[in-house]
């Protein structure tokens, strides 16, 4: 089965905005055992909507078009959909009542152009948008479907898991293809790759092995192809466990979709216990993935960002002595924060970060990256350095998952 | 001048890497007066590249294509390119030489691989990559340019500036195109396009008006196309006055590519005044936002989260009796917090915010998306209720948003 993904607006073309609908839809539809043989992004002009319906490979099966339906721009997506499509413009009831509830739960005025965007061609069958106003669209000509998506990404989304995904299952006999998808912290792709290469070597022709290297995290995904389920599964369940000897659960720390921040939440729930963070260098971001679990607060008590050293001093019990004779990046400052928190904020367990996120801060001794990491507990006090890079963004990022999966591997007992 | 895009590479429609190298161009191209009229992306494959490259549009004046022509895999691409352009492989002697000594400079052994990747169709004009070993080549053929890059962003935007730019700017008589950005926090798409239908129709032709929405933040994007720079930029200027005018500094916050969190950092140095936040709901963003801003040591102090109502009341202060009679979620509860961080963390500036970021804690009273956002100075406390929406993660980004800009605001002495 082979696919093809076209995007619609000019935001793309002149690089205002990049494009990463295509990605999603790519991985997503590859996934399925779909082959998606081209991208196209194209102008939010009649002419080139129809241009790029009129010149869909033969062998497609599936089209998905994304963007071109916000209220502002609606008109010329949906009008050349109705050129190409045919039929007429009706006001989709469902989608019309939907948007009235939409704007009335998050208390925005309703325009006319907001219920303008239920009108659909009635050539189409309406996948509905939980998340958003504009519907998707699937029509079907010369034995292809098509699909038309808002470009907003969580609408796309949403729409495509809940609402396309059940109907491509049902409507297209895809391969038997089943992934698993290993999340690796702290192992850099190359050294994975030299540690792996024997091992990929005597993998079957209908298993492969994929990188898919992030700031922080390592994804391996093994992919298998068959037609017998049980097979397949059981091909996976080995290969799994050859790569969790490999690299031990230190640095495996889940499985698809899986979250650090998830993970810890869900094993200080099973604990019963509470947590805080005193972050220098990440300046929030760890407190900030925290709590962007939903019921976060059942066991995050808060933080004390603690940029600068009055504040290391006065909120977190940190000696004067030691940030004036070591620096606020040395182990014991770290490890004093953590304690600090911990006590002052009465949770059970503690993070604490300082280091040199750059670009400024460095020095020959010390370089940018230069990272402490410290994790307290009842009975532990663990600390470490970490050298990162020179790049600010990367090393805050680097530095929170980090100390996510320190935390992990003393909340599993790992140690 | 109309240009298009291409970029080879199976990883891209499998949704492995995002291509940002379109966007780099796209952006570039339509700096210089390129109509850039398609993006595509292809798999490696002789048969789509050949395809690609005999279906461009008839008025395409200029072709890039990237990617494809890595060490390993090299050959696909340029067999490619002599077929379609024709003449013989040969090695170029300059591109051949560089690679040595680059290979050399970074201690890396020389393969009989990396040379060959100075070989290159005769029927081309070598573009030199002086960060890598790919150099670019440049071909002419039915009246078109059409150039192949390294698919390495930094080696394609390497060529493309030092290289391909100055040939770009001495073969084509480009017209002068000009655009401006106007950020606007707290405007709906739908609500700016009601305010600027009457707006939009006295624009004259050569002038356009793109709504560019994210989370929080709305982008209006103003085009213009001419042949007199003076004359643009007055065009420019007078309509971004006009549209200063119609919605106001309070909501028009920056051009371009400004951040609120730069914005709000120029203004506390400028005022040599320091900053804390006081976080519930945010959990962290707002200080992650702050010290996402290289140098924000500078004014940014620290932050409580105070996710539970313990540290509201031991860390900042909060009166236990309005936690009791009136929730977290209130003016008196988050006036305190703003108050207690601004007294404890001993700043100019404080943000405190309390709300129900969802999806569980919503009541009819106070239903999830319900924010209290307060700002404290040395002699001002503004506070203000609102309504976001029913989504966890854009709940938190708005009241992020949202609280940002009412502290610029205040800085701005806008009120």
């Amino acid at each position: 089965m082979k696919a093809e993904i076209i995007t619609i607006g000019d935001e793309i073309l002149i690089g205002q905005i990049i494009d990463t609908n295509s990605a999603y839809l790519g991985a997503e539809l590859t996934r399925l055992g779909f082959e998606v043989q081209r991208l196209q992004s194209i102008p939010d002009r009649h002419e080139a909507i129809i241009f790029a319906l009129n010149n869909i490979f033969k062998d497609t099966d599936l089209v998905i078009l994304t963007g071109g339906l916000g209220p502002t721009r609606d008109d010329i997506t949906k009008q050349s959909l109705l050129t190409f499509f045919g039929g007429k413009m009706i006001l989709d009831p469902t989608a019309a009542d939907h948007i009235r509830k939409l704007l009335k739960s998050r208390h925005v005025r309703l325009y006319e152009r907001n219920i303008r965007q239920a009108e659909v061609p009635d050539s189409c069958q309406v996948l509905a948008n939980h998340s958003g106003s504009a519907p998707g669209m699937m029509f079907r000509k010369h034995d292809k479907i098509f699909v038309s998506l808002p470009g907003v990404p969580f609408e796309m989304k949403d729409i495509f898991e809940h609402e396309l995904l059940p109907v491509l299952q049902r409507e297209f006999i895809l391969p038997l293809r089943k992934h698993r998808t290993l999340l690796l912290e702290g192992v850099p792709e190359s050294l994975a790759a030299e540690k792996l290469s024997q091992w990929e070597e005597q993998l079957p022709d209908s298993m492969n092995l994929a990188y898919l290297p992030s700031v922080g995290i390592l994804r391996l995904r093994i992919s298998i192809s068959g037609d017998n389920e049980d097979y397949l599964n059981e091909k996976l369940n080995k290969a799994t466990k050859e790569l969790n000897q490999l690299f031990g659960s230190q640095r495996i720390f889940g499985e698809g979709t899986d979250t650090l921040q998830e993970i810890i939440g869900r094993l200080l729930v099973k604990e019963g216990a509470s947590l805080s963070t005193a972050e220098s260098c990440t300046g929030g971001t760890i407190a900030q993935m925290i709590t962007s679990v939903p019921g976060a607060s059942e066991y995050f008590a808060g933080s004390v960002i603690a940029y600068s050293n009055e504040i290391k001093i006065k909120q977190l019990g940190v000696a004067e002595a030691d940030l004036k004779n070591y620096g606020a990046v040395s182990k014991g400052v770290v490890e004093q924060m953590a304690t600090g928190v911990r006590a002052r904020y009465q949770t059970d367990y503690a993070i604490a970060t300082s280091g040199i996120a750059g670009p400024g801060g460095g020095s020959s001794e010390k370089p940018v990256g230069t990272t402490w990491i410290a994790i307290s507990s009842k009975d532990t006090l663990v600390s470490a350095k970490f050298l990162f890079g020179d790049h600010r963004e990367r090393n805050i990022t680097r530095a929170s998952i980090t100390a996510l999966n320190m935390l992990r591997i003393q909340l599993m007992r790992l140690r």
